[in-house]
C-alpha cells in the first residue's frame, strides 16, 4: 500500500469533528495533540485550519459553498472589497506550484488582503541549513496572519498546524492532501449541474496516482444516490481502499472500459492527465496508457446537453483542444471556481462567517 | 534572414489598425483571428493589448505620451494615487527580466493597483508538464485583470492575446518585440530634446541584433525630417530590411564609422551593448567589436550642449562611468521614463483615457 | 585577518556621526564620499541609511527602541496602519535569505506600505550580463522609495548608499554587516531582561565566524557594567579584534569552557549554530565542535528564573527541541522583535520621527 493510501485510511478513520479542543497555546510544544479544525459557533462552524478533504462533512461543505457564492458576487461587483484589509497571508511553498500559489494570492488580494510570497522555500536558506519545518513555521507565523503551505512531505500541513498559532492551509503536501482542490471540484459540480445528490460522475484517466480523483470520490460519498464510474488503463486503476470505502457507504460504483458509454450516461466526465513521472523507465506503458481514453468530439457527441467535462489541469492531449469551444467544457470555469473557494476559505479562517 | 527580421517585415506589412474588430468571446477558440488593439472612442483610442511597436501610429504615440506626462505628476505628487485601485496585474515571466518586471510592478503599485508575480514561469509546474501557453493564459486570466507576459518565443504575446479576455502586454517575446521599451525610447527623446520632428539620431553599437534600435528606427520614421546615423562594427551592422523601410518612408539615413563626427551632429547618441552571447565561440570578433565605439569624455566634448546620450541598459563599458556625471547622460532618466510609459499603458488598458 | 575583521576595525574607527553632510546630488558621481547616515533634527536624529551596527550610538539605539515599542502596539492593535501608505520598498536580494526578506516585507506591509520583490537578483539578467551594482541601484531607485539590499560582497551596501538618492538598508553584505539583526538582538535583551546596563551575557558556539555575536559584543560595549562570557570550541573562538576592543572600552570579558557555570550566572545565554560550511573538508572537526556546547534541560536547570536563551536562528540541535516549551526560550520571540525593529527602521527612514 502506498503512503498515500495509508494516509487516506488514517484520515478517514479519524474523528475530525471533535468540538472545542482549542489549539495549543504558543508556549507549549504539543506535537502529538489532536487538532480540531472546526468548532460550532452559533449555528455555524469555526474553521481553524484546512488540512485535508476528510475534515469536511456535508453541512460544512454546504456552508462553505454558500460563502463561495458570495465571493463570486464580490469578485465581479466589488473589485475594491476590503473584507480582509489589514490581514497578511504568507505563501510558504516548498515546491513550486505557480497555479495554486497565484490562485491563493489572487483570492487574498481580491478581498483586500496582503501577501508575503516564497516561491521556493525548499531552497530557503534556513531549510537548506537543516531547520525543521516547525521552526520555520514558528518564525513565519510571527510575520503573517495565515500560512498557505505547500510541502513535499505527506503530513507536513498537519505538523505545521500542530505548532502554529495562525491558521494553516494545506496547498498540497506531497502524495497526501490538497483539500482546496477537492472542495473546488465538488463546488464546480454543484454550480455546473445544480445538484450533488443523484449525480453520475465518470472518473477517467490516472485513478491510481491522482489525489484529485481519490479525494473527489471520497467527498461524493457524502451525497445521496451518487453513481461513480471508473474508466482507466489497467496500469493506473483506482485502488481498493477507495472502492471499499464507497461500498461501505453504499455508493454505487462500477469499472468500465467503455468511455463512450460512460460519457453518454454521466453528468460529469472528470478527465485526468496520465502522469508520465509515475512510469519511470517504462515509457512504453506510459505511451500506451495515455492514448487510451481521450475526450474529443466523439465523446462530446454522446454527452448529454447538461453534462460537463472537468479536468484539474494542466492537460496535455487527454482532452483535445477542439473541445474547449463547447459550452460543456467546464475546466477553465473550474479553475475560476477554485478562486472563489479559496476566497471563501480565507475569509472563514480569518474573519469567520 | 533571421527570425527577427522576418517577423519584423510581417508586422510592418500587416494592417494593425482595423477598428472595431472586437475580441473573441471567451467560449470561442480563434487562434487565427486578426486582432485589433485599438478602436476609436470619441476622439480617443481604445487600447486593448500592447503587442508590438508597429501597432502605434503618430497620433496614438502622442496621446500615450500625454498620459505619460500626467503620470510623471502623479508619481511625484500623488504617492497615494488610487487610479488602479481594485485592479490586479499578473506578471507572467517565462524568462527572468527583473528590470522590466520591477518597472511594470512599480507602475502598477504607483497607481494603487495590486500585483501577482511569477518570476520564472518556465519552471511553472504546468508549463514543465507540457501545458500550452494558451491553457496557462486561460487559467491566469481568471485570477487577474491584465497579464504582462515575457516569453522566450517570438509571437507568444500575440498568441496569448488571441485567447485572452483580459489585456495582454508584451514585455518581450524572444527575438521579437518589446514595445514598451520602444515607446519609452521615443518618449525619452521627446522629453529630453523637446521634439521629434527634425531630430538627428545616432544609433551606435550592435545594430544587427538589438531589437531596441530596430524598433526605434521604425518608430522614428513616423516623424518628419528625421536623420539617422548608423555607427557599428562591421559584424553587427544594421540589416537591410530596416534600411529599405527607412528609404521607402523618405527618412534620411547614413552609415558612418566616425563616432566623433556623428556625435557632434546628433541630438541623440543612442549607444547599445555589443551582445557577447551573439558571437558564440568567436570571442576574438566580440572583443574587437566591443571596443570599437565607446562613448567617453572625448565624445562628450564634441556633443552639442542640448544633446543627450541614451542607452537601453544594462551597459558594460561601452559608456565609460565618468560620463554618468554629465547632465547629458540621459540613460538613467530614460529608465525612469520607462516607468511613466508603463504607468500610462496600464492606465489606458484598464480604465481608458 | 579576515575581510570581516578588517572591515570591522575600519568601521569602528570611522567617525559615523558627521552631521549635515548631505547625500550626493543625483547628477554627481561620488564613489569615495563620506556618508553620514544621521543628522540631528530637533532633539531627534535623521536616519538616512542603515549600513552597519557601528553607526548607532547609545542614544540612537534608545530612540529606535522607543519607536520599536510603538510598532509593537501598532502590529497588535492597528492591523490597518497606513503610516507608510504610498511608499514602495524594493527588496533587492543578490542571495536568497527568505527569513530576512519576509521580515522586512512583513514590516513594510504592516505599516501600509508596498513591496517590490527580487528573490534572486544575482541571476538578475542585468547582473548576469555584467552590470555593476551601482547601475542596478540607479535603475531600481527610480522604481522605489527605499531599497533593502542583500549582497554577497562585503561593503556592497555602502557602495549602494554612496550612489543612491533613496535610503539603503543593509540586509547583510557577505561576511560584512547585518545591522538590523544586531539591533534586534540588543532590543530583545532590553525587552526580555528589562535593562542593558549591568547585564551578563554568555556568547556560545561559533564565535569566530558569526557576525551576529561579533556585532552584539560591539554594541553591548556601549552599555555600563556589562560582563561577557565567550564559550566556544577551540577552532571557532572569538577573535582578538573584538576582545581588544572590549578591553579598550573597559568591558569585563572572560573565556570559559564551562557552559553550565556560565549559564548559571548569565542573564542571557546567546547560542549560535556551528557553521558546517566553514569547515570545508574537515568534517571531523565540525562534528567535534558542534556537539560540545548544547543548550538542553541541564542548562535550563541551572539558569536563573529571569534569564533567557537567545539564538539568531536557524538552529539545528545546539538547542534541543524540549527547551522550546520553557518560557525562558526567547528565540522565537526574538524573531518577532526583529519585525518591530524593521518596522521602526522603515518608518524612521521614510517618514522620520
Amino acid at each position: 500500500m502506498t503512503a498515500s493510501s495509508s494516509l487516506f485510511f488514517c484520515s478517514v478513520h479519524m474523528n475530525v469533528l471533535s468540538p472545542k479542543t482549542s489549539k495549543c497555546p504558543k508556549t507549549f510544544v504539543c506535537y502529538h495533540s489532536k487538532i480540531s479544525y472546526m468548532e460550532p459557533k452559533g449555528n455555524k462552524f469555526q474553521l481553524d485550519d484546512v488540512l485535508d478533504a476528510q475534515q469536511f462533512d456535508r453541512d460544512i461543505l454546504n456552508a462553505i459553498f454558500e460563502v463561495a457564492r458570495d465571493m463570486e458576487n464580490i469578485e465581479r461587483n466589488s473589485p475594491d472589497s476590503q473584507i480582509l484589509k489589514g490581514y497578511l497571508m504568507a505563501t510558504l511553498f516548498y515546491e513550486p506550484s505557480t497555479r495554486t500559489r497565484l490562485s491563493f494570492e489572487s483570492a487574498m488580494r481580491r478581498l483586500g488582503g496582503e501577501v508575503l510570497t516564497t516561491e521556493n522555500a525548499r531552497e530557503f536558506s534556513s531549510a537548506a541549513k537543516g531547520e525543521t519545518l516547525e521552526d520555520t513555521i514558528r518564525t513565519v507565523e510571527g510575520y503573517s496572519d495565515l500560512i498557505v503551505l505547500r510541502h513535499f512531505e505527506s503530513g507536513a500541513a498537519r505538523r505545521a498546524a500542530a505548532i502554529a498559532s495562525v491558521p494553516i492551509v494545506n496547498a498540497g503536501d506531497g502524495p497526501g492532501q490538497h483539500p482546496s482542490q477537492a472542495l473546488l471540484d465538488v463546488y464546480t459540480i454543484e454550480r455546473e449541474i445544480g445538484k450533488l445528490d443523484g449525480i453520475k460522475v465518470g472518473l477517467v484517466g490516472d485513478l491510481a496516482n491522482g489525489r484529485t480523483v481519490r479525494s473527489l470520490a471520497y467527498l461524493l460519498a457524502k451525497y445521496k444516490d451518487v453513481k461513480i464510474y471508473f474508466v482507466s488503463p489497467d496500469v493506473v486503476k483506482m485502488k481498493d481502499d477507495i472502492k471499499d470505502y464507497l461500498t461501505s457507504k453504499g455508493v454505487d460504483w462500477k469499472e468500465s472500459s467503455d468511455l463512450v458509454e460512460v460519457a453518454s450516461e454521466c453528468d460529469v466526465v472528470y478527465q485526468t492527465r496520465i502522469q508520465k513521472e509515475r512510469f519511470g523507465e517504462r515509457l512504453d506503458l506510459y505511451e500506451k496508457a495515455r492514448g487510451k481514453y481521450i475526450v474529443n468530439q466523439n465523446i462530446l457527441k454522446v454527452m448529454q446537453r447538461h453534462a460537463v467535462v472537468m479536468h484539474p489541469l494542466p492537460r496535455l492531449d487527454e482532452i483535445t483542444v477542439d473541445v474547449d469551444a463547447d459550452p460543456r467544457a467546464a475546466y477553465f470555469r473550474q479553475a475560476k471556481y477554485g478562486l472563489y473557494i479559496r476566497m471563501a476559505l480565507l475569509k472563514l479562517l480569518l474573519v469567520g462567517w
